[in-house]
């Protein structure tokens, strides 16, 4: 640790930000009964009984009035799809309130929708802070969703990872640093990988392609015609290679239909291809829920947008999968 | 959303828990000099000029005493190591500081090693809140190391994947709700596992083996000695099978020696296959190390804990792979 006895004010505030929190939305309504709204990460629980809860605000700021003039205020707790709307509400916006529908809260002040926990509170206390003024509030109502919570960590939105109380662990045995371990992501990310085509292909049945086909059979149910190079183009980083007896072998089972273009043949599902490829997104799509209910839907949002940073940063040049243009366009 | 009227104090607090939090331990000494400290989530930054922090405590507390007695006091930021720290400091052991070693604070207070970040302070305002008291501090030292920070939210402990500023998408395209998108999580864990193991194969070269080998070579790297069907038995989910002509290609390679065992033959790796696994360890290190720096320490830790979570909840039934029993004793 470096210790910092002069405050630079960014690198206090750095400090400070490791501190992770919430995000919230506060709201009145001013003395013209124009609805008011700041994003807040001050907020936290203060007592049970009487519940009451706090959150700061800077004494510039531009809704003190309002918060000093009307005793009554809701806490919206941001679900995590609400980030456009936390940083719409952190500036100083004219309109933040525009397009929303607003539930009514008690002493008709505006409740925003759609958020993990709401709470309609009246001003019980309000204490000096610095540059900040404390608000304590008494908890009059407060309702809450099933909807994943937003997070915020040094500077950056994020999703919460959460740990089982009981642990997470694949072996029982102490495994040596010199050796493979259960925590090489590259050994998760393959066994993740496998366990899901595997809750696939099992639902699918006797019907169920080995791996390869199952690829080039996805590949041409989002890219609908390719030929054999521009499926190899989505192939390089898997070390597999369709071939013309592969296709062959999926246009024998009705998948395929090989049309000859001019210089090399062009692959496409047939009617029967479709239908197949429809049941089996639907069976991916049940995996994926299934996953889902059984980790938690944040936790779900949160190991999603993590594979996709790992593949953003591993990516060997693959073309865009679902790109309208032609891959070698790219 | 349900509105809850009537206060059940365990829904309320499940309403409440939904804001995510960091962790901190708060330490002070107590009138008659030994070490005092408790676990709270309840901390919050408040002001930056004079820089002020809060965090509140229970007025029925035990530590209550030393708190008012004693102006100063740390709040410690904890990292996503110091679980096991945070659960013995929310306990009321007998002597939660047993083991560690402290650093010195202003005023001889106790500074515990290890935490994200470590704010000095001395008590500028104590404030009623219900229950609880408010304590205002003063921040008069801080210092911040690299460690990613622990997240408490519904109730566990949690780590944190942060979003980057930019978003990160994989296409530009929109997507139908009917097909396929790189939403699934079966497509990214995919594409995730594949990209990294087409790291680790383009720095092996001339020597990298293909994908069916390369699995087979670390499961003898891990289990010594195996017979066709133990090693089978840890392949189930991935639809490959060894073969005794694969093992064969091995045994050319001088990576695998084959002993005729009582009823079949048994396969462990070379002298030359043992230093070769140990470079392939290596090189799957760097792969782990270099995604860790490139997404953040927290958010590698985060992905690694999240496809446990997946590994864990759709294991169809694979034997312990580090289990040092053989895998049939299972």
């Amino acid at each position: 640790m470096s210790t910092s006895t002069a405050f630079d004010p960014q690198a206090y505030r750095n400090a400070l930000g490791t501190f992770t929190t919430g995000v919230t939305i506060i709201t009145t309504r001013s003395k013209d009964g124009s609805p008011v709204g700041i994003t807040a990460n001050s907020f936290n629980s203060v007592s049970l009984s009487p519940p009451l809860v706090l959150w700061s605000l800077a004494k510039t700021s531009y809704s003190l009035e309002s918060f000093t003039n009307n005793q009554h205020w809701n806490v919206h707790i941001l679900s995590a799809e609400q980030e456009a709307l936390s940083s719409r509400f952190a500036s100083r916006g004219e309109d933040k309130f525009a397009g929303i529908e607003l539930d009514d809260g008690i002493n008709n002040t505006p409740l925003l929708p759609s958020c993990t926990a709401r709470l309609q509170c009246r001003t019980a206390f309000c204490y000096d802070g610095g540059d900040h003024l404390i608000f304590i509030g008494e908890v009059l109502a407060y309702d809450r969703s099933d909807l994943p919570p937003l997070v915020f960590q040094s500077g950056q939105y994020a999703l919460a990872a959460r740990k089982p109380r009981e642990g997470v662990r694949l072996t029982n045995e102490p495994t040596q640093d010199s050796a493979y371990t259960e925590d090489l992501l590259g050994y998760l990310a393959g066994r993740a990988h496998y366990q899901l085509l595997y809750k696939v292909t099992q639902a699918m049945g006797p019907s169920a392609l080995d791996e390869l086909s199952f690829f080039l059979f996805s590949l041409l149910s989002i890219r609908e015609r390719a030929t054999l190079e521009e499926l190899n183009s989505f192939l390089l980083h898997t070390g597999m290679r369709a071939t013309e007896p592969l296709m062959e072998g999926l246009e024998n089972k009705g998948l395929v239909a090989i049309e000859l273009g001019e210089t090399c043949a062009i692959y496409a599902l047939t009617g029967q291809g479709r239908e197949s490829a429809l049941h089996q997104i639907a069976l991916a799509k049940a995996v994926d829920q299934e996953i889902s209910d059984r980790i938690g839907p944040g936790d779900a949002m949160a190991l999603k947008l993590l594979l996709k940073r790992v593949i953003a940063c591993s990516d060997p040049g693959l073309p865009d999968l679902w790109s309208t243009g032609s891959p070698s366009s790219r």
